[in-house]
């Protein structure tokens, strides 16, 4: 099947924040690959991964990291695809560090930066089908949906409040 | 002629920022719509843009803004467009208020967050044309060539050091 | 019962946070409205409400959210009611995001933004209460009385210290 | 002839930001008093000026200061008056220690704090403006027709985009 | 009994810091005073306190506080014994609050700001030591002692090494 | 002539900042030494001036530093002398680097730290002298005749406001 | 036998941090000592230790400290061999105190600095082999392998996600 | 002639700052590559580059960039050569991207990072420098004498004071 969304992740242990745009994207019926690649450790398989995205389908990059996060970045500069970086939160700085390690980018090379953490993930896979929702108007009709049902879920919480 | 890209900002100030974003899309040949839309002085005409700018053929929104900066988010919340946000450099604290205001989304409304300021500015029209690019393959090719000629920019600008 | 005092907030999990306002205002024998207004889950909501607020009789708004904060603003944008913001506590960035978010407006739509936290939402309530003792003889004097008190049990916590 | 909003400022340097404040205030035609009260340097006068404010008929009170700024948060403590808070910009941390002194307040003494700087200043009399037009109708009417002017001048100003 | 050294705090709940203070006091058979004297919920009783302090033989005042932490620089206001300031550690901001708003007095009225915390607590005590010491053979020589003992502890802690 | 107070600092790029103290101490007629002693390339000096600082008949010592300020710690480490140190405003991040490596001292080893840059380096002179007013009569005269005259000076600058 | 690599560290608590890098040398067959040197409480110590360190052989030195983290800096003002100072993560400011007062050192003495905390003790250990490694074929050889490893591991691991 | 540090940046903008680096390379003699390399605009070049560059006969690598300053941790990535990061001064946030870009790197990959702009860059060719001179007396004697000028001329600049 075909799998126009990948997440990568710097390490095993971001798994735990990206599962949630994982989470995300099987809701919405997307196929997603999903794979370990480290910048630092992997250097290689990231290269390869990320000049070879475009060819095997992919239309939109997820990249989740944390700390002196390069893995956006670097996936970013190796191909055209539209990167999207997770700051996965760290354990000294809270997540500081990786948002700013994701966002600074220089001109010429955009990585599209989410929240820290969960919520980041989250919008990543929702950003994600928002870009595949553009030419995809079933995905798109599915959007409309998600943020009805956000909207009537929100609304719904405040009958709590009495 | 087609608009499929709009500029907007929150202030005319802002333009100073936001016109390397136009600069990018002109050498591109892409045409695009610019505005200033405060989201707290005109909500309405932000509601209004933001409402109908799928239906107006628009197909991704660049929203620059700084200090506590809601238009991004608040233009975000009213269209399932990817909406790039564009944290402007503020007096007082650097920018850093615009993109904690920008990129800190809560989960269920995603901005696709770049740099602060003008390499912030280029990079949300690169990364406008790189979602464009996913169907788009005159974009997809003036992109390739563009990071062929900033690649060799970069080369060619080492040969100055002797 | 005639309200003045409305207490909005960006999601339900605030509550936790801004029912520390509510206490407030019931120990003042103030009525008081309470909503969730996501600013971006539900916007018509958030301006239907603040357009319509001082024909309602509203007299100020207490508005609390965190992370990219934009309820307080928002609301601001859409009346000249006096609006008052608590900056929540976020799970990254311990609510600095949230404090910029809201304080950081531009010139034009002020928002009267308390510390993080519970202790600013207890102080949004008593600085609601302090703006309608401007004219409200009752208020005032039981603004004073609480003052007291608030002056007699620091005093007397002291006394603990042997 | 009766003034019911008094600006205080720690220093005269801070003036500069202050006679912003100022400025709108004259501008909704609004007397004011405006004074240089220092908490560290005229403490006296300080606390004579805030225990006293209420009975002189002033209605709100606008505190400028900047580094440890405690003017705001030590005048709120000896009224009932609602105080609000302008952080000044500081030589070396740009304002981020003015804004956190006069922010964080404890529970129980609140400052409605605005946005460091100018902006700050413009918005603190604008929300004095908005508190007293709770109960004058004039001040409200000319809010309304300020923010009908600064909607046009925003939207007049997208002009200048072509 | 004569006592040269008080330990004033913002809070009752600042005990739990300021107690390191108290013990670091106690070892040196220095006598002390010690209060709750709120800036902002006790204003007069501050500035009572602070105006008599040099009249009454109190030599150094210790003063902790935590977030808009006025404490400290309000009591040196009023008087010219050295004030030390002591950062409370803060619930959402870690004592940042705290610490800028001691540590940035204007010029003119000087705080002696410690580290955030118990470290600054007990080094608050330290320096009021130092400072009696400068005149005070007896404390001077137990500081001697104090420093040789804290070296063989710290030399001897290292032997766990193995 | 007897000196009781040394300046020392790190750099001779510092005395631009630490002029400001010893101008304090002469219009107090204060004699004092002043050096440069940088902790890092002159750290035998620098242990050499602290070890035999209280023999020499010192009895306080200020010391400025920026950056990573190791200075006034350093001393304080090998003297019972009360230092106070005055972090001096760095290039890149404006001092708040030489704040944190001045204040934050580990228990045991106190630095009385002031603000950054010029106030810190005047108030670093004030409290010098407020520590040897402690028992010195002529001095504190002084202080209460300088506090006079700052206070006089505010309030005589606020009649330029009209 | 020979050591050529000393770890040394501020405080008994630091080596919770510090025994990472301890295991890596382990794991690589390189010897080395370990002391509690503390900058402040054992000032005559830390001297005697740089100054000495290259006459008995060491080659680098591995420093870790928290908060106001002078040992590092003052390593490495007594000593031409390589320092490599690790910054301790500290209880109310995460570490950034210690990576500001380890980093930022003036013009003149280098400090080799690596992440706050467990990751940083082990990559300073890394840095030390890697510095060692140029000069040592059996060690590169090491080095290679642990980085094969290390890449193995990494994409290992992400087979977990199935 | 053989060349055994080599000095690499981000891009021809950073040389300003790293020139500093080869001015104290010159001064002792040392050889040096000097390359712009982007790790973005040129990733190719960068892989190469670190791969080969142990083969090549460089002993260090010295790498300097701004904002997401990926370049030294991608060098250092691909070769067990030492790495050190010069972490640019960027234009919104003055260099504290670079810095936690390029110091908060993962276990496994160590950058030696030193101060932020052009006394980094400067600490970069003097560790660099330290690290050669472990096994190379004659830099070993120069960084000596460097040490003893640094010393001298640090205390001739005292004698200005007067």
């Amino acid at each position: 099947m075909k799998r126009e969304v990948a997440i990568v992740m710097g390490s095993i242990s971001d798994w735990d924040t990206m599962k949630e745009a994982a989470e995300i994207l099987e809701n919405f019926g997307v196929n997603y690959d999903k794979k370990v690649i480290s910048a630092h450790r992997m250097p290689k398989e990231m290269f390869a991964f990320s000049e070879t995205a475009k060819d095997k389908g992919l239309k939109v990059i997820i990249a989740g990291a944390g700390g002196a996060a390069h893995l956006p970045g670097m996936v970013a500069a190796n191909t055209i695809l539209p990167v999207i970086g997770v700051p996965v939160k760290s354990r000294a700085l809270n997540g500081m560090d990786s948002l700013l390690s994701i966002v600074q980018m220089p001109a010429g090379i955009p990585v599209a930066t989410t929240a820290i953490g969960a919520s980041g993930a989250k919008n990543a896979a929702l950003l994600a089908l928002q870009i595949l929702g553009i030419n995809d108007e079933e995905i798109a009709e599915k959007l409309v949906l998600f943020r009805k049902k956000q909207h009537d879920d929100a609304e719904k919480s405040g009958e709590q409040l009495g």
